[in-house]
């Protein structure tokens, strides 16, 4: 195993078995042939031809498309579809900063294949002349990835909430770290992958922070999410990575990009530019 | 003008005017038709398609090969084929970490549509409680992008030099930064990107590294390559690279990494994703 095939389980394609979500004749997801057969039925909210799922014409809105397609998301919802309910509304678009042209649960954005936005952030200590990092272990009650290891805290951006936002509140509930802490986290940048695993597809970008900690604090859960803290250093974290899929799959990205920054991975690794590379995948549109 | 534009520049694409270079059956380059023309002239050397140049298989090892192309360079030198003559040799591959198959002068590398690469040095000072960085200015006698704005040390990895000598030796010609000092600096990522620019082809990839100095030094040019050096803030050095094209085209690039990486360029940039994900472009493979 290698930091590579980290990279690698990041980008699986399965396109043929897929056809893409258009909404106000825009391209924003993914959605599989035994969904869109499903969606047939409901032919005053989707047009499903061999090639796409179209939201039809007479829902011009926001409002109009989200009630229509939330209702459908509902009634399918008890047959068992959407694994993973949050509660929590994501908005559907043609990129991060494009008004939203709908907004639906989080817990079918992986069915529909639309692009969502993450926060994680890398909680940063320097201690003995050496970087270490928080590693938390996400709580066997998680829908997504229950006792894989993970960042110190990481979300998913919710309609009408900011990155900055988001991670404020990310971090109270997941390590207690003070919202004043918390705003001295920097942007270092983004990385994205889009998967397709089943009968869903995972198109996500992860905006990376990193966040130097005072070496007093230590990070409690208050939110159940996270079983509990360790504090890593930078080469552990390479090899525990390179060695094996203990973290949650789209986090380990995040982490290879940290590693890179700091110079943990270096160019004299074998694979460095594919990994460089690696972290962006294909976008949505080159992949039919 | 917009970061970018710095990217989108650099990924200009005129695919209809290049066929593929192909060495040992293995695609390592792009010449412009008008090139491959004129090299069905040395079929001996040559096999030349209306899809590809490749080189004849009698030319079996790497000295055959190196020794048959440089004696053909040098030839069609004198008619004015490779401006920017270097005497330095370049590696012919696959890719970094794999064997070369053939070495040529650096100033047929765009000609040859070869992937080059280069170390890109940031030389940062914290002044004031913001960070700074040398910009230097490329001689007017430098072949390519004389008087544009550059990194304090940039340069090209000649085949058999590692990336760390090339940097320390770098370091001392173009900046006067002493060797211990230029060890500390920290490998951060890489960038890449392939530009077809006329009958050239430029496919590189550039090694980022950060290296924070001392205040009180200043650096000074010995090899006559930069005319000057100024200390910039970050935030001077994104407006003119958003809104100036006075730097040269790819170190714009690995300047933009930098502003990523220390959060001086943010996600709330509308084009922050499209930013990030350019400094990727498409790999040659794709492009066809």
């Amino acid at each position: 195993m290698s930091l590579l095939d980290r990279i690698r389980y990041c980008q699986r394609r399965d396109v043929a078995r897929f056809r893409r979500f258009v909404v106000s004749g825009l391209p924003v997801g993914w959605i599989a042939h035994r969904l869109a057969d499903r969606l047939r039925g409901f032919p005053r909210v989707f047009a499903v031809s061999d090639d796409a799922v179209r939201t039809v014409d007479a829902l011009a809105s926001f409002d109009d498309r989200s009630r229509a397609v939330g209702d459908i998301i509902l009634r399918l919802r008890e047959d068992g579809w959407f694994p993973g309910w949050r509660n929590e509304a994501f908005a559907v678009s043609t990129s991060f900063h494009a008004p939203p042209l709908l907004q639906i649960e989080r817990g079918a954005a992986r069915a529909f294949g639309i692009r969502s936005y993450c926060v994680q952030l890398n909680g940063i200590v320097g201690r003995d002349g050496e970087l270490h990092t928080w590693i938390g272990r996400r709580s066997l009650s998680k829908p997504l990835g229950p006792g894989k290891l993970d960042q110190i805290v990481g979300g998913g951006v919710s309609i009408g909430a900011g990155l900055g936002e988001t991670l404020v509140k990310e971090c109270a509930e997941e390590a207690s770290i003070p919202a004043a802490l918390a705003r001295l986290a920097r942007p270092v940048g983004a990385v994205a992958y889009m998967t397709q695993d089943g009968d869903f597809c995972d198109d996500q970008v992860l905006f990376n922070y990193d966040l130097v900690l005072p070496p007093s604090f230590a990070p409690t859960n208050t939110d159940g999410e996270v079983d509990g803290f360790e504090l890593w250093p930078l080469a552990r974290l390479k090899s525990v990575l390179a060695d094996t899929d203990d973290f949650l799959f789209d986090v380990a990205l995040s982490l290879i990009d940290f590693l890179i920054r700091h110079g943990i991975v270096e160019p004299s690794e074998p694979d460095y530019i594919d990994i460089a590379q690696g972290l962006w995948s294909a976008p949505a549109e080159d992949v039919a």
